[in-house]
């Protein structure tokens, strides 16, 4: 299978990328080029082939018609092994941050995990196989990129994948709304393996057994649940805010006092 | 304009609210009613109109096929005015969580902000009429009906807004990813209104020169933004967290150090 990415920003993103994943670059006829400069000035760099076509063949293309008249098509997306995530954190010399996503099913939601996954420095992400969307153009697309920087590796049964992180030294958080003690009244100075569970079912029973502690982010409002994304992504958050040093100090430097009016 | 809304989930959530919003709702024939049992016992419970039509009909009124076999017809968003927000929140006794967002245009991303400040307690969202997308059905399903919760002030103009808010004693701090004092190190035991810029131009320079104080969320890899819903949702945390007494104390409970194996 080809795969297809569309749209400024995901393109940008992944000629960014060295080696590139990008094996040519197909621009709409017609296409005001002020805004791909930078494109075209990257693919030529790396001697991509360029190549302009219709824009109803590049709606073809991408399966959408909102590709911003440019489309990338991409060597087939490699997911990285769990042992290789695992050497990768090692030799970082860190505390492990790794994220487990237990049966996302919407792409927008399981790529944007990636993109801020990737932007708080987690070392790795790990999906299942079975009840889950794939690494697919649209999670591309929505982890704007992301998901070539940080490898992300497909196991067919999350359950083994954490007894083996576990096996690695990795404790295993779970994020649960459910859960008692709140995220940030949990030691987070861990190596540790963050699993979030799909919206609506969160995360499955056999999973939550495998998970050294489960943590929720007190809410109180009408609506009782937070986007998937949104709630993996104030764990990372947390996770990232406590293991830098000086980070979320209790003494806070005030604003300057001084009003803008 | 009659407003629709579709899913399980938003229109659930809309009946939910009383007095309710739902002028009617619709149902596909054939639809397995196992799973609307909770939402035909509400909707006969606040009598109102349940009619059946056929799955096509209800695609055509959703403008989708995603509706799930159930729409709603909504009466028509009623938007609150700035002065009753503010009102409101005096009348809380609380410390004033306020939400400005200024040009989101895409409409999952504005539901879930609005979603996750519901969540949060956040007392008003404030919106502008211009280069912004309105409340309309689809921010609604994204917002899993919390839109009809929260109340929303959809302003002429962001910067009077902002003289509104700051005459009613209000501080405003801005989210923005190059500003130089992190989120966490700010003081935010403060009347707060939070400025959310939109993806891609952040907030405007009319509307960044109205705040009180810029902050940032520190982040670590290739990728250097996040997603507005998520920023936003961050942010909203990190008050929350911050407020509640005990929140965020130092003396973290350790997890229980016992393995599950």
């Amino acid at each position: 299978m080809t795969c297809i990415i569309h749209g400024l920003h995901p393109v940008h993103e992944a000629l960014k990328i060295h080696p590139s994943p990008v094996k040519g670059i197909i621009v709409s006829r017609g296409r005001n080029h002020r805004s791909l400069e930078e494109i075209l000035r990257l693919a030529e760099e790396r001697r991509i082939p360029i190549r302009w076509a219709d824009r109803n063949d590049l709606t073809r293309m991408a399966k959408t018609a909102s590709h911003q008249g440019i489309v990338a098509q991409m060597y087939e997306f490699e997911y990285a092994e769990p042992a290789d995530i695992v050497q990768r954190w090692k030799e970082t010399g860190e505390k492990a941050f790794l994220l487990i996503v237990d049966g996302v099913e919407d792409p927008q939601n399981l790529g944007g995990l990636i993109r801020t996954a990737n932007a708080f420095g987690v070392h790795g992400v790990f999906i299942p196989k079975d009840r889950a969307t794939a690494i697919t153009p649209v999670v591309i697309k929505a982890s704007v990129g992301a998901a070539f920087y940080t490898p992300i590796a497909r196991v067919t049964n999350i359950v083994s994948c954490l007894e083996f992180l576990k096996e690695s030294g990795v404790w295993i958080l779970g994020a649960e709304a459910e859960a008692e003690r709140p995220i940030y009244d949990c030691d987070l100075d861990l190596d540790l393996g963050i699993v979030i569970g799909s919206e609506g079912r969160g995360i499955r029973a056999l999973v939550r057994k495998k998970c050294d502690f489960l943590a929720s982010i007190p809410l109180c409002g009408e609506i009782t649940s937070l986007n998937a994304s949104v709630a993996g992504g104030l764990v990372m958050y947390e996770v990232s805010r406590r293991r830098l040093p000086g980070k979320g100090s209790h003494d806070q430097v005030g604003h300057t006092g001084k009003r803008n009016s």
